[in-house]
């Protein structure tokens, strides 16, 4: 155990605690009334997001109300478009938006003035430290280069990302090097969270799932090895989870060839898989969210099943994606007992 | 060989057919000139599905085009809520709606008329296999019952289907009775297909991906087989494919479990695992539909690599999803010729 008792933290060292630490994708969010009630006086999400005040308040409010074992930062994936000044906005209703990028934006991207621009995030990492449990261990984040690509390109979320792969097909060498732009600059980033306090940190390929085989392997795969061998090179205890939403199969080769030192698992993963994946180290996952909205016996049986396949190893419990603006507080109040009353 | 040279029907049969038969999900669509000044003609969408006369028309368009090996029937997925008077519009731009379906309303389903409403479809089926090729294989199709399910309860699209799966967890006993009225219904409109001339039919569970394991086989796997048995007891020789989009991992056992002659595969199924899903009987796929708007290198490497890994057993080209309507007509053209030169 680290000498802080930080149980999450543990479990990405390789060890089994028993019950799994827990903590939620998206804990910070809207199925909370204390967190709509800050994001009322916060003006935009960025503006929420690049205020150290209310995003450390937003961040700590599920630790209080829960006393999950580990707080992440509140922020998004696309404050790096946003820092690179591709005009991010997020309209109520419409998901986020941005100017779309092409090749001649894609040859003049620099990295220049984006670490000013996330010193406020910054901020808020080194004032959570401050504030958190000690036991609370605190994880950073950022997206994975395909998944804020695929925004970029196309200029809003899709349901398939197909502008992005098309892009990719047709600009192959702009594309790439979009790729390990973003995965140098996250690199950067994911350093200075580290370096402000963060104890872990996560990278999110929400859109992992639409790639083939082969473009998994030069999209997804290839550049989130880059980011954590960049991370690594410099700091070299960076404990790092890597999250391939819907990338199936294609996992089981993903730890390894990346380098994280654990794997988020989405609901659609069989727990016969995930067991074979905690074979090679810890996983993280995979309650179906609307089993949290649920509630009642679809929520128990849905924890159990989890923890009877996967609570005899290395396991950080979560959702197998963010949690949903329905869910209702008191179910998950029901979720963090269940799961910590285990063995 | 069949006697009539059916070469998608000869694979259906577990036959190797070099080079392999081609046709394509959604070939008679937007990215067709020739379908965009009928459906000018045709009214509404659904007005398009109901005429026997408009709906031959562009059914045949691509085969008169490509000599594609297979004709699929021109219609929709969503023609069982319509018959069910869900009131289902296609909304340019909005994707299909309906209105959504509660546990009343479920209860309330009787199959009742609807034979009579989809008449003119099996009318359409009628005149496809008097007007198409002899060699020419007709394929009739329809939704399958989760992937309708999903449509009823939400009513509308959605990113990942969340509304059906929270009721199937909230109401699992209502849930259960709409995929086994769905299925039911649905085997007798694949009957009525076989029965007007369908050479063999195909079950689309375009939404399998967003379910967890225990759902795939509740949702997913028991009402398709359901389905399938019950049109195997009228139609002993009839010939099925099974699509089951996003469903990864779990199609290891998917054929077996439905009783499906061939599997689709959409385009993130890596070749590896297709070419052992193979060794079971034909596969369909799996080209991403993006590499025939991309064209040029990009469409061919596609083409090599199933052709490579797949070609030298029972396999139907297709794309792993419908073509998109930004698809060039030539690149068609040099899909088609590529995959004839094969072997």
């Amino acid at each position: 155990m680290s000498d802080l008792n930080r149980k999450v933290l543990d479990v990405l060292n390789g060890k089994t605690v028993t019950p799994p630490p827990i903590w939620l994708m998206r804990q910070a969010g809207r199925y909370l009334p204390e967190y709509r009630a800050t994001r009322a006086h916060a003006g935009s999400f960025l503006d929420l997001c690049y205020s150290p005040e209310l995003a450390t308040e937003v961040t700590l409010q599920p630790i209080r109300r829960y006393g999950f074992d580990a707080a992440i930062l509140f922020s998004d994936i696309l404050v790096i478009p946003d820092a690179l000044n591709r005009n991010v906005r997020f309209t109520e209703g419409h998901g986020p938006q941005m100017d779309p990028i092409d090749e001649s934006g894609i040859a003049a991207l620099s990295p220049e003035g984006i670490t000013e621009h996330l010193k406020p995030v910054i901020e808020t990492v080194s004032r959570l430290r401050r504030e958190l449990p000690t036991e609370t261990t605190l994880l950073g984040f950022c997206g994975a280069p395909w998944t804020v690509a695929t925004y970029m390109i196309a200029g809003h979320g899709t349901p398939d990302q197909a502008p992005a792969r098309l892009f990719a097909y047709q600009y192959p060498e702009a594309f790439l090097r979009l790729l390990d732009f973003l995965a140098d600059v996250s690199a950067d980033y994911l350093v200075s969270q580290i370096d402000a306090g963060a104890d872990a940190v996560q990278i999110f390929d929400s859109w992992a799932g639409v790639l083939g085989e082969v473009e998994f392997e030069k999209f997804s795969v290839r550049p989130v090895a880059r980011m954590i061998a960049s991370v690594r090179a410099r700091r070299p205890k960076a404990k790092i989870i890597a999250f391939a939403k819907g990338a199936g199969i294609l996992l089981k080769n993903y730890r390894q060839a990346t380098g994280a030192d654990a794997i988020g698992l989405d609901w659609s993963v069989p727990l016969s898989f995930a067991a074979e994946l905690q074979k090679d180290g810890p996983v993280q996952g995979n309650l179906d969210p609307m089993r949290v909205v649920a509630g009642g016996r679809s929520l128990d049986e849905g924890i159990d099943a989890i923890l009877q396949v996967l609570g005899q190893g290395p396991l950080i419990f979560n959702l197998g994606h963010g949690i949903t603006p329905q869910a209702d507080p008191e179910h998950v109040s029901d979720l963090v007992r269940r799961v910590r009353s285990f063995g």
